[in-house]
């Protein structure tokens, strides 16, 4: 027998890296392939008082269904911080919470997608989106990047050639996978050109507030005048990922398009999730739990990067981030990342992402992704030190 | 500026009975619109129990990202309950953790269905899953029912009739909307069709375990030997629906499609709230809860047959359901139950859902579900009486 299913799900493949976490889990493995958060920071004393409460206080109501859109506390809790930390001017109402901003990334398809209509986003970008439009059989154009992000006169000339250009994706602030971050004068030339053209962009923002230095940026978000940019937040890493709640912050046009598709999708984001993570919000004082991942992250960047230095050969560079998890290898253009990795570091006992999957029309094959926000001090060193071993025998192999 | 949004958004609409549960939260209004457990069974000191030993045994795991196909323990329990229960026989390795039968609701739509394919249903059916796949527009054809629920010689015919029915979703135990179970002969026939088709079939039991009196009748999943059936649980209505937890068991062609279609819509289920439903399946016994939300539904379903009996005028007949949830009422055909409810029900503070939208191409215009799970006997009376006070006058005005 031959279940027909939906043409979309023809090239459909399961995330490359979900499917490299399960080979990199071995205990001997020293693995820089995950975007893990350091569970070691997660607040698990501080939960166990926020879910009592909440239980005590109002367990009925936590267990039963709830509002689409989300729980009121939480939407305020999140609007005002994204007022404070991101200068923008919205209200509990203009928020939608979600399973994580993954399921964002999901209904951007499902509410501007049909099929053969145009998406832009950097190259590289972000696979799991990539993966999640996919859905929506889009194209995509990836528009061309410099160490400071997206070039605006690359994005300018693709939208005068390109109509049917549905939405832009872009990761402004330490990257994934680059760690790139767009300084100010790109924000405003993007935002000049878009509201030129009048084009949806959806603003991801996962790891904006986990900076280690230098100045904070303006969002895309604070600086839009016309409704156009959404932006998409998470709690997954300045509180923790298994909650699995995301917000989507959006003009009211866009807004109610989303949550129609959020009803039909799951109704809504699970009630007690919510109203734990609203009782965090008021017990507990949220900016000194992130200060605290800042710094261990921050000294975790410098960990590397120093390894880096010392280990890998001339020929070889890399992203230097101020902020986020992931920092971005680029190795000599004849070295290609997937057969080092297959060849060289996993025998080593070390795992990278490499980065061709995030290139949505090829290219890329001599980069890789590495994430340093998980692992001690000592299993850093040591695996750059492995890698930088293997990438001079594959240097040497090539020659 | 118009944003230009996908086709699929033009026809979707916010759900018709989440629309009419916000008019009826007001507290004087007694509504049997909804299709809420009743809350005062959530067993909410067994969750501050629960919740407390999870974060304290494994609180970081809790807090972390997990598996796509989710908490290894939580699918063993189900996989487990559902061979007791239903005679199917299943391993954990055959289920997907979703939010909420819900969203596999919406997988189903993205897996299977492209433009105009043809989903068959029962008449009427569950609206949510009506408009879940919706959002993948295709056509739908509801194959006619009686009392004993989907009409076996009809489904013939249609499926003999058509190509390009991509599959079949059925609620063959308490139907929501119409209460209506089909008996051990109309299972047998049916799975006869099907095999000799080959068509994959949705079998969505949310309600199979609340049966009030009567013998266990066996699932479709339990009768499959093709691999054609996807069984559709949740733990919503035997613990609480606020954790959002469904289940998805199906063949491992079939799952293996919604796995990766999981990854990309939302990764995965809450870490959290899966190994705390699994934990209480550890630590309670689940069959004493049941029993116990068996015995008041039960109860409530009776007080308000009595009722109905006693105040709804002739010419009104209802479904007596021996479990779940709902009941459905149907009027004389000149009776219209949308204009009932805005002019007649309304107004007595009493409210129903309009049976019409539960029809994907229109009719019952005559009909309307009630809901009986979650309201004090005093109220069932009070609300039903009332109730049929104005289909008297309904009736009345259309002579």
């Amino acid at each position: 027998m031959a279940i027909k299913f939906a043409e979309r799900t023809e090239h459909l493949e399961g995330s490359a890296i979900r499917e490299l976490l399960k080979l990199t889990q071995k205990p001997e493995v020293i693995s820089f392939a995950g975007g893990l958060p350091a569970p070691e920071l997660f607040p698990v004393k501080e939960m166990i008082e926020v879910s009592k409460a909440v239980l005590e206080e109002k367990g009925q109501a936590a267990m039963q269904y709830s509002t689409t859109e989300g729980d009121p506390n939480l939407r305020a809790h999140l609007a005002k911080r994204m007022n404070d930390k991101l200068n923008t001017n919205v209200t509990a109402d203009d928020l939608l919470i979600t399973n994580g901003s993954q399921q964002i990334l999901d209904f951007l398809g499902k509410v501007f997608l049909d099929k053969d209509d145009i998406v832009l986003c950097e190259s590289p970008s972000y696979l799991g989106a990539l993966n999640a439009f996919k859905a929506y059989q889009p194209k995509f154009i990836d528009v061309p990047t410099d160490e400071d992000g997206m070039i605006m006169e690359e994005l300018e000339k693709i939208l005068a050639e390109n109509e049917n250009v549905k939405f832009i994706y872009v990761i402004p602030d330490f990257q994934n996978p680059s760690g790139r971050t767009w300084p100010l004068e790109r924000r405003k030339k993007f935002m000049e050109i878009i509201n030129k053209y009048e084009i949806p962009v959806a603003e991801d923002n996962p790891y904006g507030e986990l900076r280690f230095e230098g100045e904070f940026l303006p969002s895309l978000k604070s600086m839009d005048t016309k409704g156009l940019v959404m932006f998409l937040g998470t709690l997954s890493k300045i509180l923790c990922p298994g909650y699995r709640l995301g917000y989507l912050a959006a003009s009211p046009e866009i807004l109610q398009k989303f949550n129609v598709i959020k009803q039909g999708a799951d109704l809504q984001a699970s009630t007690i999730s919510q109203m734990e993570m609203a009782k965090f919000f008021d017990m507990y004082d949220v900016d000194a739990h992130v200060k605290k991942i800042r710094e261990v992250y921050g000294h975790r960047r410098t960990v590397m990067m120093d390894a880096m230095k010392e280990y890998f050969p001339e020929g070889v560079t890399w992203t230097y981030p101020n902020g986020g998890l992931f920092t971005w290898v680029i190795l000599p253009e004849n070295i290609n990342a997937t057969e080092l990795q297959k060849e060289k570091a996993l025998p080593r006992n070390v795992a990278f992402v490499p980065g061709a999957p995030f290139f949505p029309n090829g290219g890329g094959e001599n980069t890789f992704r590495m994430n340093y926000s998980c692992m001690p001090d000592e299993k850093i060193i040591e695996g750059i030190k492995s890698l930088g071993e293997a990438i001079k025998e594959a240097i040497a192999d090539a020659k």
